[in-house]
């Protein structure tokens, strides 16, 4: 399966070559395929902020080759102090976006690799190379959880199933081939799926924009539906898992992800439905105690009331809140590249958080 | 506050002049006030079924008015069958869209019209007549219903509210000021509506582009959010009451309307919000059992993949119920000029219909 999926491998978002980090512009999707080149932290800050990379992985990644580039600008000063002024690119790429806890965790990785430089080691290639492991452990943890998950759905139903996802958790959201999306590859692959049915995501459309691209692309049979016929469609079409990622998951298993996730796991509890969350354990933030501390961003409202900047309503107040907190005791299964917590709670998260990643 | 309600009727969406069906066109709105003229039955049905009206109470009104145009044509061929050729007119305006059960209802009654002709009278200008009755009767229920529901919202919570709608209920789907929009306009007249939250209602946008568009003209306190915001809203926001209209209702208390009022009924019951239905009596379908009866209109898929005639989406397959069914169970109460059905069953729903209307 490890052979099948890394072969399943074809869409890729982030690249670091040529000393600059290329980002394919997410915004632009599916309708032109750019790539953009970022030389400095404050550019990849403001790519994380303009959702040219997003998908809460990718933009973990992006952050740390983000200060690989501060460093390098900072060391190419000259300055003694480097490292100090270095916090300046650490606050610009930490205040990119709140909600998804990987962006930290990106940070926090890099600001340990540079407390344990040794004497005469080139600080540059240190950073680099640990911006690198965090992307290939990425890749890594997206093949681990896409087996586990995949096991998950074996174990539970034999037979192809319908599944509904939301948002885009794939390649473009990750540094591998993706979280939820991942699992639903390997599935599919495994010949346990029959129809993936993908949420189209507003506001901005990451569904019908983003994962019904890299579906239809891989030839996996995708329907996109409007997000208010989840529940008809777990009603009529016969749906048994809702497949989600994750932008923050707290110390009791509260989980953050796009706006919409919490009235799946409403509806799928209702419909007796199956509900999945798939994220690496760079996710899970043992610093929050449940999911009412997660800051949850809220963007221009013009991302409802324009669409491809044209005005679509009334001119009016628009709330945009682009995550929201669904509750530990909906979800059936966590599955991380650490294992899996089913019914999660707060002693089976400190559990997982004490593993080591599985293969 | 049938005076203040009355003098809060500003927006007009039918007209009936000149002897032809002067229809406001809602695919337009906001950006256009455009009206069309129409002239014959074949042309309202096509008017209906493009959405140029549009609204479970309109759709019924225009085809009255149509079944009117199409007599006057088949009168002024002189053929003594007259009568048997306007079937093809019943036939074209019922096919044009299958779900709201007001069409059908509104057909039926210019066809028992009909048959009540007397000797020498004069058969056009008595279709016209019964015609404008439809159009002034659900005027009438409008003010009703907003009356009966506003007590409903102020016998269970005297504070003001913040309250959540999906859709359009307002002037434009009706022949008054609106079903569920109407009782919300009366509520916020009383002092009982903090807030309004409106869901922007993919794929028409009937929340973004009607709904906020008629509260915005008439300072009510509106905000727009995204369809798959409701659950979030419903915990984080203070949401008490849930209130939708209906494009039809059977015997049990079942209820078709807009597609996403089901997932609403689900998460206010999960939130213990409660979830008002506003529907003239005319939407009540008493042939039919319940829900899973009802026909669900399934539009163009093209209505997800593109936004104001631009492709937003991949080269996908898009699943498009436009309508979906929420179970009696659900609903606290259905409020209707006949009166309140309060925990709607089938018992409940025929004692209703046995009533003459309000007021």
């Amino acid at each position: 399966m490890r052979e099948q999926l890394l072969a399943a491998e074809k869409v890729k978002a982030i690249e670091w070559r040529d000393g600059k980090l290329h980002l394919l512009d997410q915004r632009l999707l599916p309708r032109e395929e750019t790539w953009l080149a970022y030389d400095s932290a404050a550019g990849v800050a403001e790519a994380i902020r303009q959702m040219v990379v997003r998908g809460a992985p990718a933009i973990g990644i992006a952050a740390a080759f983000g200060l690989v580039l501060g460093a390098r600008a900072r060391l190419a000063e000259g300055d003694a102090d480097w490292q100090v002024e270095l916090e300046g690119d650490f606050t610009v790429l930490a205040d990119s976006r709140p909600t998804a806890v990987n962006l930290f965790w990106a940070l926090e990785r890099m600001r340990e690799r540079l407390q344990r430089l040794k004497v005469g080691e080139n600080p540059l290639l240190a950073l680099e190379a640990e911006a690198l492991g965090i992307l290939e452990s990425d890749r890594e943890a997206n093949l681990t959880m896409a087996q586990l998950g995949m096991e998950l759905i074996r174990k539970h139903q034999g037979s192809p199933q319908n599944i509904l996802t939301h948002c885009n958790t794939g390649a473009l959201a990750t540094g591998g081939f993706g979280t939820a999306l991942g699992v639903i590859r390997a599935a599919y692959l495994d010949g346990l799926v029959e129809r993936v049915y993908a949420d189209e995501t507003r506001p901005w459309l990451q569904g019908s924009r983003l994962t019904a691209w890299e579906l239809e692309g891989e030839g996996v049979p995708v329907t996109l539906n409007a997000d208010s016929a989840a529940a008809h469609l777990m009603k009529t079409r016969g749906i048994t898992w809702v497949i989600v990622g994750a932008d923050r998951i707290t110390a009791n298993g509260d989980v953050a992800n796009k706006i919409g996730t919490y009235q799946l796991a409403v509806c799928a509890m209702h419909h007796g439905v199956r509900f999945m969350v798939v994220a690496p354990s760079s996710t899970i933030d043992m610093g929050l105690e449940d999911g009412e501390d997660i800051p949850i961003e809220e963007r221009d409202g013009r991302e409802l009331l324009d669409v491809g900047g044209q005005r679509i309503a009334a001119n009016v107040d628009a709330y945009n809140p682009v995550f929201d907190v669904t509750p530990a005791d909906l979800i059936d299964a966590i599955v991380t590249e650490k294992g899996i917590v089913e019914r999660p709670d707060a002693a089976k998260m400190a559990q997982l958080m004490c593993r080591k990643r599985l293969h």
